[in-house]
């Protein structure tokens, strides 16, 4: 019996990897120098015999979301969200048509939002973030990405993942690799509909996230968001998440900002083989183009980093063939 | 090709599913009530069909460590290695044999060391897990394991975890269940052993944790554990750490005290079928005694909700053929 199973196993196997080798695993990504290093780096960890081999259970990623799987501009999205929930609760609060950072939202202007700085923009996340169960936040983000469109694109935000990074994933996923989510936003935030986007389970989604309270409503226990931020997973923050949620140092990272400098450092700071990647926004026609000088997702130091340290950077603009999920 | 790979597949998983059943799963269960209780459900949550039937991504398990997978008694084994390591450290530190609670420590005088309160209890966690890099910490955990054994029965400490729910984490994971360690005990002290005992893997490892710091030494980035509690993995905190690591509600939970509580609480809350179980430790004989009178591991509260809700309760003695890992 064993015999036999090994021999049925044998071919199953065979063919799986057959096709797996048939089709092209990035369609979306131009025949470039990051497209080429991602497929080495992938063929070398994982064939059998390779000097290189990583075994599966330590073939871990992390992907930051803001600018690397989906787009960030003009400002991240989740405040879309904020602005979206500020305009709901708006009729019981009369009061905000007068008071900042309340009036600006309500008449559109997110910049005059933004001005009001950390405070008002704390003000903003706690009140939208914070005063009812898990499951209700959970059914509002997904009403909101369900229906919710991009000012200039007209996209919905899902819509905005990006094709060639979910083409990444899924290739990732058929070599053995277990991918992480590891971003500044809101973990649960990400987790309503990141799980279909980009098909990471919730226990893989690991933000910056508040303050839950255990408590009793009606008899039954509810979990409660606290307007109190619990922790900030952005720079030194993402090192610290990957230990405390994963334990495990990855051995490939994607980002496209300062705020993943941290986070590749501790990646190709281990031993054997390690990928760094960071995402350009070169592409001012599809996309955006910004770097050092840009106030939502800067990359400065960690484009530096990546030259010094021979880290892939993605040119956005030379080396992907499509952008969005969205067609 | 895809005809033969299908009838391939079929033929295979006949096979596996066929000597799933030809050997008994859970052989240190006497076949009493909580036995039955396991099968029952977790059949009637994974048969295809079932009107109970619960798709894979959906089976998570959630296990408190410390009196349900290994032994407790006489106190807390991570605390066995606070002497350890007080011991290790005492050459450099000459006045702590005159200094409380490093003299009772030294003196291995538990019960004298414990009395100085959660004061000294808490300077002891920090003098002994904070200080060095999570890899220096992990070695020492993973040498302690290796060597130290239990005052009163002499075997090592992964030796006493329990053989049935060994049993039962490989029975749940054969029928597509993840399970979760989320205990009120370190997450870093855990991680170094339980893979191996439990074969379960760091990030589903959860539990109470330190502050970390990103810092870099030698031009190398380290994580640094440092001396301030982040979270208590305990009561209240099962249901918040499941929330914030794992993101769905457990279908099956087991614990065995009054800090499983909301854990277990939280899990049958859910819609759809859910099991809780608590181990009784009702062997003074091969194990230990004690319930709603012991300071480690008090099961008073979680013991009247167990009756009133009809959860399953492990009588020990009488339900377990053997106890430990090891023989």
């Amino acid at each position: 019996m064993n015999k036999l199973l090994q021999c049925l196993m044998a071919v199953v196997m065979l063919a799986v990897h057959v096709s797996a080798w048939a089709a092209d695993p990035l369609p979306s990504w131009n025949d470039g120098p990051s497209r080429r290093a991602i497929i080495a780096f992938v063929e070398a960890t994982t064939r059998p015999g390779s000097p290189d081999f990583v075994p599966v259970d330590a073939r871990i990623a992390t992907f930051d979301n803001d600018g690397t799987l989906w787009a960030e501009q003009p400002v991240y999205f989740q405040l879309f969200f904020v602005v979206d929930r500020v305009r709901a609760m708006a009729p019981q609060h009369p009061e905000w048509t007068s008071i900042e950072p309340y009036r600006s939202v309500l008449a559109g202007d997110l910049e005059a939002a933004l001005a009001s700085g950390e405070k008002g923009i704390t003000e903003l996340m706690s009140v939208t973030h914070a005063g009812m169960s898990i499951d209700d936040f959970a059914a509002q983000v997904r009403a909101w990405s369900a229906r919710a469109r991009h000012p200039t694109t007209q996209r919905r935000f899902t819509g905005m993942t990006y094709l060639p990074m979910r083409e990444l994933l899924a290739y990732l996923r058929a070599h053995g690799y277990t991918s992480y989510i590891v971003s500044g936003g809101g973990q649960e935030f990400m987790r309503p509909w990141a799980e279909q986007a980009y098909a990471i389970p919730p226990e893989r989604i690991i933000g910056s996230h508040g303050e839950l309270e255990y408590a009793h409503r009606d008899g039954a226990p509810v979990l409660l968001k606290r307007p109190k931020v619990a922790f900030v997973d952005d720079h030194s923050g993402k090192p610290i998440a990957i230990q405390r949620f994963i334990g495990r140092r990855p051995v490939f990272a994607f980002g496209n900002s300062d705020g993943d400098l941290e986070m590749l450092e501790w990646t190709t700071a281990g031993d054997g083989p390690r990928f760094a990647g960071i995402v350009h926004h070169t592409d001012g026609a599809r996309e955006w183009a910004y770097d050092r000088a840009s106030r939502i997702g800067t990359l400065d130091k960690a484009l530096d980093a990546a030259r010094t340290h021979g880290w892939t950077v993605v040119d956005m603009k030379a080396e992907w063939r499509s952008i969005y999920a969205d067609k």
